[in-house]
């Protein structure tokens, strides 16, 4: 056991598992690298953060996260580029978001020095599970639940963060085609759907489940009293070109305020791409996919990156989008893989370098 | 370790806690009976169940219910009357709505009979920690938590199905007033609210902490679109009596099919008590307020039973509560324990024994 700064202590593993995965054939979040960072909360404080060999844990059957779902989780990533240099992007987003999600969620923050430094420190002990090349990186998944024991609702008193690392090529593989909710929600106003709280991903699989044997990969959340408006896909954000114009939502109290999300949003905005940030009517799109308007659909998110949509579903009809040679998704893609992978300048500071400890 | 009828393994404990216990002065939700029921689904299927000493459980820290708050619950109780017999009511409609449930969040739905048997040889067990007298219960969760490794959203194929008790006296301690809520929501039209859905209840915390900022203990839920009509407490279902008249908002995705609820709404009829089950106004419990025709507020659940309210707060109003002298209330309350520690006749056959082994 070792000290490094900010008294984290750090328990390494006996021998790595690292020789036992196959990085060419990865499910996505299926395999952990070797440590994870772990911290209590309690006596009404963060204690001392940990990282230690991957494993289980063990809780009371009553604590509370399995009865009242008080977690929330972020999704990040970490790259290595060709000179094996460990790049995070835009880690302090994902943090403050981290802190926004836990603040819904009655749960208290957790300080972002320890977060950024625990995380560094575990990417430094786990530096080999990171691949080069594009499409590779480490997904990270750092998460708070509420521990304390007791069937009654209210909020815990202890909890427990974790940072899990999963190697990770591609989040979907295939193709992905989406279905705009008609009868189903993922949030209402006043609700938790900005906040990344496990409830919100739970919530989805029965109606995805049904949307799938349809033939859709995803739904496209639309707000829960019209469905007349097209929300996120709950695993990204969702964008539309109609001609040269690229729409998206605006971020809402039901809306995830997605990095990747808001990165595109400034690469458009940075390379002459109009793109307009407002409500989007279903009505407009299913119009533009008749009228041929309609080029591309495609999300954005931490674990998807970019994700091209081959095609949508509204009510009966279904709709098919035709491949873009100047595709707007491929070049998003492009653009922020430069950044990640430190193949371009980084004129916005969103790339931050893992220094080797 | 023995055998029982469907196959369930009993491990019996060692000794038994409860000498520990203060039966007098218990904390709701705090302290568990001795034993446990578990049950695991695998490979497509509900496995062999076991009842075993209560104790901690182990799950990787990539477990879906962590992240993705794929997990419900249910809440009943079990009463002891005079000649030491033990009686649940009506467990089967906790059954079908655990399988509600269930379903909503894409978990496979547990059988009636094994939860049933299961939880009967439970009691049997854990007989001695059901102390006679109104008030004193036995108050019984089972829930179902999605166990598979794995950080990508969709549904887990692996799950774990558990029966913990707890020993209870009230629910709610001290008076209770309700803030009519404004701004923050519970549910969305096409949404979990209906489903007994463990991110349901996390959700409230941090609005609730609100309200009890304001001197409310709990909120009272309105529709996410308007905040015009009331709908429920998020732990229990509320009636207004207006008058005579008793109220109470008509279920729906949004509001939870309350056993006790739909209780009071039969014994009201039973005992020609006017009850209209439709949409109630904020506006018009307010104006009854003012004129002095709202005579009571009350919740309906199975951890509180019915749960007067003294006083409820609308935007910048608070309001009071007049003691009744004729409380529905302290008559539906009598009325329901009566039944559920065999004191009067079943009409409704409502309780079922549970048989000694």
């Amino acid at each position: 056991m070792k000290n490094v700064p900010l008294a984290i202590d750090v328990v390494e593993a006996k021998a790595s598992r690292i020789d036992s995965v196959d990085f060419e054939n990865l499910i996505f979040g299926n395999v952990f690298a070797d440590h994870m960072m772990e911290c209590d909360f309690k006596d009404g404080q963060w204690q001392n953060p940990v990282i230690k060999p991957y494993g289980p844990i063990q809780l009371d059957p009553s604590a509370k996260v399995f009865h009242y779902g008080q977690a929330i989780f972020e999704g990040m990533k970490a790259f290595k580029d060709d000179e094996d240099q460990v790049w995070l992007f835009r880690p302090e987003a994902n943090i403050e978001r981290f802190n926004i999600s836990s603040k819904r969620l009655a749960i208290p923050e957790f300080p972002k020095e320890v977060f950024l430094e625990g995380l560094k420190t575990l990417l430094n002990l786990d530096r080999d599970w990171i691949k080069k090349g594009f499409g590779n990186s480490l997904y990270i998944r750092p998460f708070v639940i509420a521990t304390e024991p007791g069937v009654s609702a209210s909020p815990s008193k202890t909890y427990k963060f974790m940072i899990i690392c999963s190697p990770a090529k591609a989040y979907y593989s295939g193709e992905v085609r989406v279905f705009f909710a008609d009868k189903y929600s993922r949030a209402a106003d006043g609700g938790v759907g900005y906040a990344k709280a496990a409830g919100n991903y739970g919530a989805q699989f029965y109606p995805t489940n049904l949307a799938k044997e349809q033939g859709y990969q995803q739904i496209v959340w639309t707000d829960a009293s019209t469905h007349e408006y097209l929300e996120e896909a709950g695993t990204m954000n969702i964008f539309f070109r109609v001609g040269e114009k690229l729409l998206t939502a605006p971020t809402s109290d039901r809306i995830l305020d997605g990095v990747t999300r808001r990165s595109v949003i400034a690469l458009a905005e940075e390379y002459n791409i109009p793109v307009e940030v407002r409500r989007v009517k279903v009505a407009e799109i299913v119009e533009a996919a008749k009228k041929g308007e309609l080029k591309e659909i495609f999300g954005a998110g931490t674990a998807a990156t970019i994700n091209p949509v081959k095609g949508f579903g509204n009510k009966g009809e279904k709709f098919e989008l035709q491949d873009q040679e100047d595709s707007y998704a491929t070049f998003f893609k492009k653009k922020l893989m430069e950044i990640q992978y430190n193949k371009a300048e980084d004129k916005f500071g969103w790339r931050m370098l893992v220094e080797k400890d």
